[in-house]
């Protein structure tokens, strides 16, 4: 069995982010999801706005979000995000998003992306960008 | 084939809601699902503030969002709604996300609910309120 | 005394608008006063997109918020918008976010904009667009 | 002349902040400052929830910005927070948002609030929380 290539970071629940059922507004795990990925990608030492500048975006195609605990204000979050498949045109990461003092698993979910041009056309990645492709491949679990 | 029971409102695209790939951030869609199904339940005559006032909240379990095409800043949409499970203490609702200016589909999803107390723990509406639950349950398509 | 040239759009209150204090989120009434002057530009006949579509953006500079009384979950609001000064590279606009179903004056505020290009460069919309610039100015009060 | 007491925390830009000017969406800013006046209360050793377990809350009742320069996406942003004025039943914060890695000063702000009980009804802190008070008013600059 291969091993698991979890990245991981902290969010801090903002009061922004809860609702009047004085927990997190559900909608707020996409938002940490993406902060995920994005560290995960500067983390492989390529940030996101590089991809833009290159001329490519990876929009959201499908997302998926499994509520089991609701967190609160001012929890201090751990977001890990893994690379579950990297194929052709498809990029999909999935997500935990665990409560930092006591370890418990709140929320867990996954998105699936497509490479395009700054037009959103759909974007080889491995034809264009070879060796990036390979990183995320590398990194792939 | 039972007749389906779509529940529609619209939303005007915001500024704030638009992100810098010129499009509408992902995240908003289930911001206007959850738009779509409290005009629902207002639309069967039942505010969805009465939930709360009753003692009864219906937080979110599992949300899925499929992403066909962006909407974009001051996009008018039609959000489509209706009530595809209403079982013991969960509630399941389907969504359309229309551009109303020439009726393309932008984006579908669900959302899956539970019947909880102020305090989040399970409620099985169809004892605690029969009428409430067979009106939920006469739309359910 | 010159008349006073309002204008109204409305919104309904958000479940993701609300805070864990069970009121408005303070936030949301800059996106709110934003929705308010798209709304005027509209009713003016000019779509906020035609300025991006000529190649003027209209930052905020300044934004002040006076807050009354809380809106809450659900609440019907009229967002009542107009141009307080038209001169120059600047526009100003105040607001008043009035509950419907009382006539009660919540909230207002002020926010204060520049003309600029694409880049970001102050704009002389006087010079630019001599049409759009008197139309806005005719409703200055 | 006095010192001043200026706490400091940082945010990094988030792609849902920014808007299709491809820079932050203004009204991001007040819930950055948000972010500031909790991590100061923090830093003080009173956690802001604290306050709310006591029976308090602090809502705002005017908020200003000043925006000289955008943020832009994954900017790291250092948010200073200092308390400008703590009298009878106010409190108020101003605030700088420096780019962090040229130290460039984006946009400044204040809030004022005013201490209330958890129906929102005006509350004098000095009487009902003497020490808490004194902490508060030790770091007014």
């Amino acid at each position: 069995m291969g091993e698991e290539h979890w990245f991981e970071t902290t969010v801090r629940v903002r009061y922004q982010e809860t609702d009047q059922m004085q927990v997190v507004y559900h909608a707020n795990y996409l938002v940490w999801f993406e902060v995920g990925r994005t560290e995960l990608i500067r983390q492989l030492g390529f940030p996101y706005q590089r991809f833009e500048s290159l001329g490519y975006m990876l929009p959201v195609q499908e997302a998926r979000v499994y509520y089991k605990k609701p967190a609160r204000y001012d929890d201090e979050l751990i977001i890990r995000s893994k690379i579950v498949a990297c194929e052709g045109v498809r990029l999909v990461f999935a997500y935990e998003v665990v409560r930092q003092r006591d370890g418990v698993l709140l929320v867990t979910g996954e998105t699936h992306h497509v490479w395009t041009s700054l037009e959103l056309k759909p974007v080889r990645l491995e034809k264009k960008e070879p060796e990036l492709y390979a990183l995320l491949k590398k990194y792939e679990s």
